[in-house]
Formats: structure tokens, C-alpha cells, sequence
């Protein structure tokens, strides 16, 4: 999507072949910098401090890591050694995992000197179906842009939640969550986001309005706190979040307060929706609110905030008294069925799943729609 | 309540008898700083620019303002005019309409030369109830606190949530939803309390997490988007939150985000508790989503947040793009009875009812348990 008008994705395999070029998302929105990544260190490192952030993405840098550990020793020993090191960069994202194992199982039956090319290879390969994907969910989406659309007087605009960023920053391109309203503000359907600030990262503050901005697409900050208040009021026809994790049962695993605005859309019959691409299903778990583990994040991210200053300078500062001390679990989970009737909407088409999650309306199990591949 | 192991009360008559001090609440936790206000005009700037805040405190300190302009002015028109002035600071709490009737009623019948000093002998009249009314809070709360004592292991302490700072700042002295707290410390039960932040004020950073600490009550901050999480988990036994405004019905208006953490409270089955002091409840007023005005208040409080900086001085950074617009709701209203079959305990002693609000377990209309004045 768009930076400055220039068409650009979240990551890339730089000239020389050799190393990764990230957009460093730490600096948005208030720099636009570019980082090079040359060792699957620099890459683990790149994940735990949300230099990429996003499962989708996520995933992507980790498939990228483990072919930079192959250039530098194809052993099994280093392939183990990166595996480790960067799956333990993001607990909570079953992504990462999940492009870790797919990389080393192509690349552990070839011989040494073939691991690095098809382990570059399978990243690139990696990248490119994440955005097919997003472009899958953002077909599904629409679709259901298009039905509140119609309902409404003509050229009024489709309000839509969302919460923390799951834009095209949060994947290679497109995005999950907003990739149904990128397809919509294409089709040139009026459409206007509420963005969730997302404390303590201020994900949606930074980065959905950051893509939202360069894109177009009108939108509007909003506190966490706010969005019962809106939902009560009418000011919202549609919730569509991300996820980092959807167990067999359909628990999501998402950005902490997800949870809170599953529960106010259920309260006021608003449509919650979980952009879902298949990578992030996790069959392994039934309950994701016992099984999932939530990473504990600094409580200094709660305790500060970064922000540019009147000078025109990042700065940070503390927003509670010098002793407070702070808990920061990163994630919630939402239950899904029964206890929140989640129905699951999925296509198969080459091979992927797409998924679009709907833990609103109907009991339905994830395991057996996908098992029985039917599109519903 | 202590300020650096020195009693104080948040609002009071100076000695000269026509001035009226107040501890200045957009300074702290990063300030101490007292000011005095000699006018209405002063006392209405430091209720819309919350150097006051707290619906109780705002109720005072409105009283005072229309004393301040009857020592200036003892006329009926300087009545009125300071009246709609002070009225229109807060459009959202009713204690501050409230107040400016009690002393408006009191003064009027007198003669001119009469009024002020009748205004601050009310103002402090109002004052003194208010603690008296927050002493009741906290006997009523305890209650419940050692309920939950009793069936937890010996010394484990009873974890509360609270949402933005329903505490002695936000009365005279003593606060609403953390009175019984207090009182749990005085007795010495052991109590820990998970402070929601509070966004885009920070008020439950700043101010909740300030006044615990010089209390010496052991507390953790946490982002407004963590409670729901927590509640899953088991981790809270109690949410009490305060209250601007309660309809005859029992909704509850309160700071922007009491609503997300009612809903994670009843979807967990957790006591959720509403401190609400008599002069709150506004019987003119049945459908509190419908009716009750919510405050718009400045963008700018959601795109920007004020703390300390590296260099000691408070400083103010913005968070989003620059040209990112943001709403700013500064209350939600958390349906009472039938929908959260609200139930009120109230207790009438010495005239004053004395509220505790559970918004999670009974069906009981409000109206009909005051009338008949009976203890819950």
C-alpha cells in the first residue's frame, strides 16, 4: 500500500540477497525509516521489540531469520539454534511458528549448500501468499461492507471499529482486518473507521492512523474506553479485529481489549468480525483462555508514552507517579463457541483457507467447516 | 486524606474568609500546587479545566462559586447569572446542579446583605455532608470487602478494580468508590487495587495511583484495555467504580469506559459495584443512554498526553499523525435495572441515603427502594 504515494510492503529481500529490509515500525508515525536486517539475531530482535509487529508479518521476518541463519551455518544445528531463538521472539503468535516449521521442513531434507536459496525462497513464497490471503479476506469483508451499505441511506458511509492494527503494517501488504475496507474504499464504497487508540502501544493511534492517512480512508481516533459509548449510540455498523491466534474452538487471541469490544458489540447486536487468515489457526489448542499464554510485557509501557514533543522530537514520557508499578499483559483471548456462539465463515481455494470469523451469530465449530472445506 | 503525610481536604475557605482554595488536580502527580480562586468565573474555569474534578468535589466547589459571586454581587440577577455560569462548567454531573439549587433555595428568601455569608456557611455545610456521605460509603463498602475476605485463605488480599479516580480527589475528603478501601486498610484487611489508566485523562495514572500511594495502599496501574483479561483470569474479586450522574432507573453515568469493564464484570461474574453518594441520583431523568447529555470534549486530549519528561519537566507530546482528528466522549452511561437488572442498597440515616450501587445481580428499581427508605 501506500507511504508518501509510493506503492511499498512491510518487508523485502534487499539487492544483495543476503540481508531484509523492514519498514522499523517503531518510528511510525513519526519517522519513516527503513532497517536492514543481516542475522536471524537482528531478526529475533527486530520481533520482540515490534520493529515488525502483526502476526501476519510476524511470521514473515521469522521465515526470513531462519534464511539468514542458513547463509551464515546450514547445519541442522544452527537451523535448530534459530528456530529457538526466534520462536521464542512472540509466544503468543502461532504465525511465527507456524512460517518457522514450514521453512525448516522444506529446507531439512536437501542438502547443506541448498538450504539458504530455498530457505530465501520459501520466505518469498511465504510473503506472497499472505498477501493473496489478505486479498481473500478483503473479497469476504466486503462483502459484508456491502450488505450494511445497503441498508443504509444512499452515500452515507459504512462506520467500522477497529482495534490495535491490523492494516497492511500489521502483513506483508494489504492487511487483515482493514483489507476489507481498502477493497471497499476501492470499489468506491463510503466508508469510515473508528480507530482504537490501543494502550499501552498505542498501535491504533500510531499505525492505523498512520495507513489510514496515507491511504485516504477517513478515520477517526478514538480513546479505548470509547467505543460501548459509540456502539450504544448507533455510531457503529461494524468490529473487524485481527488476530494473533484462533484456537480449534474459536478463541481469539488479539491485541489486549479486544475482548472488551467483542462483549459491547454482543451487548448492543453490533457485528464483530475476526479478519482470519489461516496461518493463525492453532487446531493444537481447544481453550484459549486457559492455553494460550499471554505474554507479559514492561510495565514501563504503561507507565510512559512515547510521542513527539513540541520541539519536533520523539520524546517519552510518565504518566503516573515515580513508584507506580504497572502490569501488562499484551493479549486477551475471546472466547469463541459455545459461550460465545462463534461461527466461522471459511473458503478454500488453492489450498488456502479464508478465513472470516464471526464470533457473534452462529454455533458453529471451526474444526469441522474447515475439515468439511465448504464455503459457507 | 494524606498529601505527603499531612492531612488535607481537596477544597476549603481560606482564612481571609473571601477566597476559596483548592488543590490545583491538573498538576498532579508530577506537581503539588494549591491556587485560590476569588471568583465565579475562576471557580467555573477550574471545573471545565479540571483543576476540579469528581462529581462530589465539583458539587462543592460550585456552591463556593456562588458564594464568591454574591460577596461580589448579592443581587438576584448575580444569583442567576453565576448560577447558569457555574451550571453549564459540567453539563454531565448532577451533584454540581445540585448544589448550586441548595444554595440558590437558601439564599434567595434572605435579604441581600444576608446571602453571602449564608452562601459559605452552606458551601461548607455541603462539604462536611460530603464526607459524612463518604464515611457511609466506605462503612457500606467494607461490608462487602470482608465478605470476600472471609472466603478467601487468611492474608490473602482482596483485589478491587476501579476505573478513573473516584477517590478523596474526587470529593472533600474520604471519595466514593475508594472510601471503603480506606476503610478496609484502616481495619486492616488486606486489600490490592488494579487501576485502570483512564484514558485520554489519565486520571486513574495521575490521580487513583497518587493518592493510594501516599496512602500506602499497594495498588498496580494497568491499561484500560487489561481488565476484561484480568477478570477472566480470577484475578479481581470486586470492581467499584463512582459516578457523575444515576437516572431514577439506575443507569449509571460515569467516566468514559465504566460500561466495557460492566460488561467484563457480568460476563465473568464479578461483583460490580457502583459507590454512589445521594446527591447523584437525578429522579428527573428515567432512560440514562437516551437522556443524559454526554460532554464532547477537545481531540487534542485523545491525540496528546501530558507526563514528565526525561529532563523532570512536564512536557505534553502528541501520539498520532498530525492531521489524525479524534472524538472524545468523556462519559458512558452502564444500563441499570431491567437490562443489568440493577439493584440498589441504600441506607437512610441522619436524611442522607447513603448509596451503594450493585449494577450486576438484582432486579429492583431505585426509585420505588428510596421512597420506601428501607435498608437493603
Amino acid at each position: 500500500m501506500l507511504i508518501e504515494g509510493r506503492l511499498t510492503r512491510t518487508i523485502w529481500l534487499e539487492d544483495d540477497g543476503a540481508s531484509v529490509g523492514i519498514l522499523d515500525q517503531t518510528k511510525l508515525p513519526f519517522r519513516i525509516e527503513r532497517a536492514r536486517l543481516a542475522s536471524p539475531e537482528a531478526v529475533a530482535h527486530a520481533i520482540s521489540s515490534m520493529q515488525v509487529r502483526g502476526a501476519p508479518l510476524i511470521g514473515a521476518a521469522g521465515a526470513y531469520g531462519l534464511a539468514l541463519a542458513l547463509a551464515r551455518d546450514p547445519s541442522d544445528a544452527s537451523l535448530r539454534t534459530a528456530h529457538d531463538l526466534l520462536a521464542r521472539a512472540r509466544p503468543t503468535a502461532v504465525n511465527l511458528r507456524w512460517a518457522l516449521d514450514r521453512v525448516a521442513a522444506r529446507v531439512r531434507p536437501l542438502a547443506q549448500k541448498a538450504r539458504a536459496t530455498a530457505a530465501f525462497a520459501e520466505a518469498g513464497a511465504i510473503c506472497d501468499e499472505d498477501v493473496a490471503i489478505n486479498e481473500g479476506i478483503g473479497r469476504h469483508g466486503l462483502e459484508l461492507i456491502e450488505a450494511i451499505a445497503k441498508r443504509k441511506k444512499p452515500g452515507a458511509p459504512v462506520n467500522l471499529l477497529t482495534h490495535c492494527n491490523a492494516g497492511w503494517l500489521a502483513t506483508v501488504d494489504r492487511g487483515t482486518a482493514i483489507s476489507p475496507i481498502y477493497a471497499a474504499q476501492e470499489k468506491g464504497l463510503p466508508v469510515h473507521v473508528f480507530v482504537d487508540e490501543t494502550r499501552p502501544r498505542n498501535q491504533g493511534a500510531y499505525l492505523t492512523c498512520f495507513e489510514l492517512g496515507e491511504q485516504g480512508v477517513p478515520h477517526t481516533l478514538i480513546s479505548d474506553n470509547s467505543g460501548g459509548h459509540l456502539m450504544q449510540h448507533g455510531l457503529v455498523d461494524l468490529v473487524i479485529v485481527g488476530t494473533d491466534r484462533v484456537t480449534a474452538k474459536g478463541d481469539v487471541a488479539n491485541k489486549i481489549g479486544t475482548y472488551l469490544k467483542a462483549l459491547a458489540a454482543k451487548d448492543n447486536g453490533v457485528p464483530f468480525y475476526v479478519a482470519l487468515p489461516s496461518p493463525t489457526i492453532d487446531f493444537s489448542v481447544e481453550d484459549g483462555v486457559r492455553d494460550i499464554p499471554i505474554e507479559e510485557r514492561s510495565g514501563e509501557e504503561v507507565t510512559h508514552v512515547v510521542g513527539i514533543g513540541q520541539d519536533g522530537e520523539v520524546a517519552r514520557v510518565r504518566i503516573a507517579p515515580e513508584r507506580t508499578k504497572a502490569a501488562n499483559p499484551a493479549f486477551d483471548v475471546t472466547p469463541g463457541a459455545p459461550r460465545h456462539r462463534t461461527h466461522y465463515r471459511t473458503r478454500r481455494r488453492a489450498g488456502v483457507a479464508r478465513g472470516f470469523a464471526d464470533a457473534v451469530s452462529r454455533p458453529r465449530g471451526l474444526r469441522r467447516l474447515l475439515a468439511a472445506g465448504r464455503p459457507q
